[in-house]
This record gives C-alpha cells, structure tokens and sequence, in this order.
C-alpha cells in the first residue's frame, strides 16, 4: 500500500505519484492575496507578517475573522448536541479543505458534499466520513466514487429516489464489486428529488431487492428548504418519520442505528425538533446538514437566525448568536457623483442573488483603525466587477479608501475566491484558505 | 536575464524559479474533467481519447466548441478589420490564456482586462499588450503593475477619473522610477466611473501636469454598455470625440496616435461607426474591447448580435453572425414529478443574472446522437447545485440522461470553472481550457 503524506493543505498525495509540488502551496496567481515572487507554503504565511489594513493584500480580497468562525463553530456544536444530533456540514457552502478540517475538530461526525467532485476534494484532504446528500448519476461520478471506496476507511452514503436510479447504481456497482450506501430522498410535490408516492417508494424497495449484495439502504434523507413556512415543514418532516417507521417496520434497512438526516441553514432547528425524540423501534441516528452556520451572512440567514433565536429554545439559552465570519473588502476607485461612489468589487467577488452586499466598515490606509460606514450607504448595482455605492454629498469618502462588505448567501462568495484571507482580530493574515470548486 | 520557457499552457515561467511543476498541468481535482490518477499536461491530452458521448467526462462539464471559436473569431476580425479599429478583446470574460492566446493569433492588438490580478495573469501567459480598463487602486495593485512595467516588451494602460488618483499614481510610479500609461475615462451621469464635466477634466490635466515624468496621458476609453438606448450612447461617443479634441488642441497627450478606445459586448458597432471616420487633427487609434464574442450566448448578447446584424451594414454583408460556443452539459438525476425534471445544474455551474440556461441538446449514453429538445422543455429554477427542468408529462426523459444547456452571460459562467473542454465536432475533447480566476 502505498504510504501518505499529509501536506500544508491537509492533503493527502500518494507518495507513489512521485515527487510532484506541495499541492498545498498557494499559487502566486490568485486574486486577493499578497504580491509574491513564487508559491507559498501554509507555514511560511504567518512569517511574512501580512496585515490587510497596512494594504498587504491586494483587493479585493476575501476575509475570513478567526475568532468569529470559533464562536460559530462552539454555537453549532452546543446547539446539535443539546439534541443528541450528529453534524454533517454541508461542505458545499465552502469547498474549502481547511475550514472543513476544523469542523470536524469542533466535533462534525462527517462532511456533506452535493457532488462527486466534491467529494473527492474531500477525500484527497483527510475527510473520511461524507454524506453526498444527491443522487449519485453517471458513469465517471460513479468511477470516483467507486475508487473511494476501495479505502475501507471510507464511509460514504448517497441519495436515491427512483427504481431506474437504483438499477444504473446497482449495474455499476455490481460488476466492480462494491457495496454503496444510499438513503431513500424523501422529497413534496413542488419541491427538488425525492420520492413524492407510495407507488414510487414500493418500485424503489422492489428495485433494491435485486441488487442487495451492491446496495445497501442506510436511512432516510429529506432537504426541508424546498418549503419556505414552518407548518409545511413540520408536516413535511413528521412524513419523513413515517415513511422511515415504514421502511423500518418492513426490515429493509440494512444499517443499525438508521440514519436519518435533514436541515440546511434556515430550518435546522425545527429538523432537529421533529427529528430528535421520536418512538422509533429501532436506533435512529439524525444528522443535520447546515452548511453556512460556520460564516454566516447579513441575508436570508441572518433572518433565519433571528427566527431560531426567538423560537428555538435551546438557542434562546445559548446568548449570542453566529456572527458574520466573512467580509469582501474593496477599494474606492472613483467617486464621479456627489452621491455615488464606484468599488472595484463586483458579481465576480461576492453574491448577488440574495441580496446585495452590505457595506460595513470604511478605512482609509495610513489612519489607525476602520469605522463603521454611515447609515445611509448602500450598494444600488452591481456589475461584473463594479458595485455602485450610494453616499450622500458631503460623505468623507475617496479613491483609495477600502471598504468592507458583509455578505448575502455565502455559497456563492466563497466560489468567487480560490484563496481566502484568514485575519486575527489585528487583521494579521494568519492563514490563507484554499478552495477547490 | 532570467531565460524563460513557455509551459504546455503557454505560460512563461522563469527557470530561476527552481524545478518547480509544470504550471500548466491539470489538476485532478477539478470538476467537468475526466477521473485522472495524476495531473496532465496540454500534450497528452488527446491522446487520451476521452469522448463526451461516452461518458467520459464527470458532469457537469462546461464544453467549448472549436469550430464555432473559431467562426466567432474571425467574424470578429473581419468586422473590426472593415473599420479599421484595433481589437483588445475584453479577457475579464473568459479568464482563460488559452484563449487569449487564440484572439491574438487571430489579430487582436491586445488583450482588455479589468484588474491588476487579470494582467499579472494574462502577463505570466504571454500576453504583452494590456489595456486595464479601469482606474489602477492601491498600494499592491500598483505594485503589480509596476513589477510587470520592468520588462521593456511590456505595454500597458489604465483608466484616471480624478486628480486624486492620479495624486497616487504619480507618488507611487514616480518613486518607483516607472512611467504609467494612462487614458481618461469619460463618462455619464448615471454611469460608472469616468470625468462627469469641465471642472474634473481641468483637475485632472493640472494633476498630470505634476506628474509628467511618472504618468503619461495616452488618450481617452468610454464604457457605453452604462447606458441602454442607441440614441443616447451615440452623443455619448460624440462627447467623448470632442473631449479627445480638446485635449489634443491643448497638446495634453503623450502618445502618437492618439488612443480612442470604447465598446463592450452589445454596442462595438455603434463605437466602430462613431468613432471611425473623425476629423481628427491628429492621428487616431481605435481600440475596440468587446469580450463575449468569442462564446457569444442565447441571452442579451444574442438580442444585440439581431440588433447588429439588421442594422449594420458591415455585419449585414458578413452572412452568418456569431455562434453559440459554449454550453455546459449536465445529468438528468430524477424525475420525481410528471411535469418536472432535476438537473445536475446549478448556479454553481452556470449564470442566473441575465436569463436562465436554455436547454439545447438531448442525449442519451449509449444512444447515437444527441438531439434537439422538445421546445416546450424550460428551466424554472436554479439553486446553487441544482436546476428545475420544466417537461411535459410525457416526454421521453429518465435519470441518466444528458442534457446540454446554452448559457447567458459568458462571464459568470466561466467563472464557475477552473476548466472547461474544448471538443471537435465529433465531441473528442482535444484540449482542456484553465481559467485564472
């Protein structure tokens, strides 16, 4: 077998592949990061001394706040375990290796992945144990996969939901010899997959059937977000409960305890609700899925947030709530109306699609310390690589003063960025973060 | 001197550097690409034989095609070529050197770009020509630039707006010995950046009279993709003429001939008349920068291609416009309703912003040949992973089965991908295209 190495990155490189780069070191051709002669390694950046506000880094650049990713992550891990909940983060949000290695240091039971791209991101960096909360499909999908589990280290579950699917997996997986693990996708009419009937859920059990020895049937998967009111959801989620009592009555699942997950990042609480003390027969082992708990937004989660520190009472004890871990920051290149300013930060840099971003903190390079921006700024467009800012007429703004964004929807900031800043509360960088999307 | 060497990927490495990988390999962990156990460089891939009919690529993939490129290419030669105008195609668009690299062979002067990060990238490729079509910001920007301004071979011009910023580009050029190209970018109340009346163009011309030795005025760039309407872009190409005179007849620019430069995606024809056939007293450069030509799309670029094409008598006389020459392809992976198909598509893989992907191709592995959808199949919807497919209850469509999508908005779909294929006619994949994002 061949020996690893685990590099800068966390990555694991098969020794045998020969003596390639640290796949780990960060390329000098990345947005965001310091002008660098040649690759750095991780254990070099803390050396260089880098300091986003003495303008070390080129923007704009994606900030990630240590202390405030630590605070998120101790708040998700009290909040799952006041539950008796296992935590998969929906990995997806980040694509980054190194943010997931400190979710599961916090205590994550496993990694949750949308795809097999992804999934083998995280494998080749030291993840174990992934949910691949989709419907695993074709013929390359499959060979990674596949390949995966020829570690029997690796534990890995997917998603079915029709017997057509059940019968492309279990040809796949028959003729090379493997066992997958699925969950039955329960899904609601209007929603995304997932079986909606009983004449659906039967031809699927039928399906199984013929390939037991290729497939096994873990648990029940249901993703509520599809549904945007609690009523819906909760009945939504007591379905779920009832077809996994089905299935379970009917001794068609092959994994003790079961497994039964659910929960993006607007409704986890409610999952972990209807989920946790049910009077199942058999042990049920729930697995939540949050994804952007572990940066937070000023968007749609940051009303969810608001929802669940209201409601839930296990988060009402807990004091504060996450924070917004992850801030764009900006230049001022032109201010060409009294009442608009131009930031060289665009659709390229940061979501858009949930919100624009919100404008935060104003620093003007050589002054101490960044400010708080006036109420009334505002980002009125956004262009590829543009923002429109609103300010009024006698605003102290200029070009070159540097702006920090809060941001809406943070899966689709994080795939603007390969490299991602991680500051201390001085704003020293003390990592850079890689993404693989 | 360093001696340099040009990689697989056409870009050019300085040998001091140390043995360092081969920057143009392929990484394994990338979507769209086939399962490798290693990296792989530009030359082996053909001989790979990797075939998208086959299966051979993990989907989604984001596919070019080359003869439509190639179509695209030179239609945007021979129209550039009518009016006599100089082609910097707008790079931000695709972020790939190897398609840089085709625009160049195919005539264009140069290449456009939007940020000091793009032309570090585009310079690391072999690209000599830069026009940054935006105001150059902050202290490692700069340093970025004036880095690459140490090759003599290296041309280059950035946007001034204000007295201030170029306050800081002459403190900074001339304390580093450099000289700047710069053009003035004019603009328009309600626009973007660029000089708004008489009292900022004076502040601007007495600023560079300061600064001399460290900045250079080179001509003038306008961005009339602000405005909508063909009416109102006209005088605006017209104020921008009579701007360039002035400061001509006052002998402010440095640079014979004169640079004249406007013109995205939508409205190169309206710029190539406008600024054509002028009464110049002096001699006139005109830098055209559209940059979606070369993918062109389905969605706003192909409602301004029909605008173009009926009324530009050039393009009229050229026949067939430009192609559709990318499409990103995707797994159908459940069928969980009548009416409704699930997509492995989502807005992780594709644009949103400017119209939803058009399903184009229907294909199904082991079949002959993909075939043009049903016209009444749609996407309804995108999340970040996944895209709604409208059908019809009985459409012949199952899980498995390949679907490729025509795109809006190039831009933010090459964003999505670190590497696309690049496929003949017969779906052979002959190259793999990085981008640098």
């Amino acid at each position: 077998m061949d020996r690893i190495r685990q590099t800068g990155s966390g990555r694991l490189k098969q020794t045998s592949a020969g003596p390639a780069h640290d796949p780990g070191a960060i390329d000098v051709l990345n947005k965001g990061i310091a002008l660098m002669e040649q690759p750095i390694g991780h254990d070099e950046i803390v050396r260089r001394g880098w300091n986003l506000l003495r303008e070390d880094l080129t923007l704009p650049a994606a900030v990630l706040y240590e202390d405030r990713l630590q605070h998120n992550l101790e708040w998700m891990r009290q909040f799952t375990a006041a539950y008796g909940a296992r935590l998969a983060p929906h990995g997806k949000t980040t694509m980054a290796p190194r943010l997931f290695a400190m979710q599961l240091a916090a205590g994550a039971w496993g990694i949750t992945l949308a795809t097999a791209h992804q999934t083998q991101v995280a494998y080749a960096h030291g993840v174990r144990r992934v949910l691949m909360a989709n419907q695993l499909i074709g013929k390359q999908n499959m060979a990674i996969v596949a390949a995966l589990l020829r570690d029997p280290e690796f534990e890995f579950y997917c998603l079915i939901d029709s017997a057509e699917q059940v019968d492309q997996l279990g040809s796949y997986f028959s003729h090379c010899g493997a066992r997958l693990n699925v969950l039955l996708e329960v899904g609601v009419d209007g929603g995304r997959a997932g079986v909606r009937n009983r004449e659906q859920l039967q031809s699927i059990l039928d399906a199984l059937g013929k390939w037991s020895h290729a497939i096994a049937l873990c648990g029940v998967e249901v993703y509520e977000g599809v549904l945007d009111n609690e009523a819906d959801i909760r009945a939504f989620l007591l379905h779920a409960v009832d077809v996994t009592k089905e299935i379970a009555a009917k001794k068609c699942f092959q994994r003790t305890p079961i497994l039964l997950s659910g929960a993006g990042s607007a409704w986890y609480d409610v999952v972990a609700e209807a989920f946790s003390p049910r009077d199942f027969e058999h042990a049920v082992e729930v697995v939540l899925r949050p994804g952007c708990y572990l940066t937070h937004d000023v968007g749609a989660y940051r009303i969810a947030q608001d929802r669940i520190l209201n409601s839930n009472s296990v988060a009402r004890q807990m004091g504060a709530g996450l924070k917004p871990a992850l801030q764009v920051w900006a230049y001022v290149q032109s201010v060409p109306e009294a009442n608009k300013a131009i930031v060289g930060l665009g659709k390229r840099d940061a979501a858009f699609d949930s919100g624009l971003p919100v404008p935060a903190l104003h620093f003007r390079p050589g002054s101490v310390t960044p400010h708080p921006v006036p109420a009334n700024w505002m980002v009125t467009r956004m262009m590829d690589q543009h923002a429109y800012l609103q300010i009024a007429a006698d605003d102290d703004i200029r070009p070159g003063d540097m702006i920090a964004f809060d941001i809406a929807h943070p899966c689709l900031t994080f795939d603007k960025w390969r490299v991602l800043a991680l500051v201390n509360g001085a704003y020293d960088v003390i990592d850079l973060i890689q993404t693989f999307f």
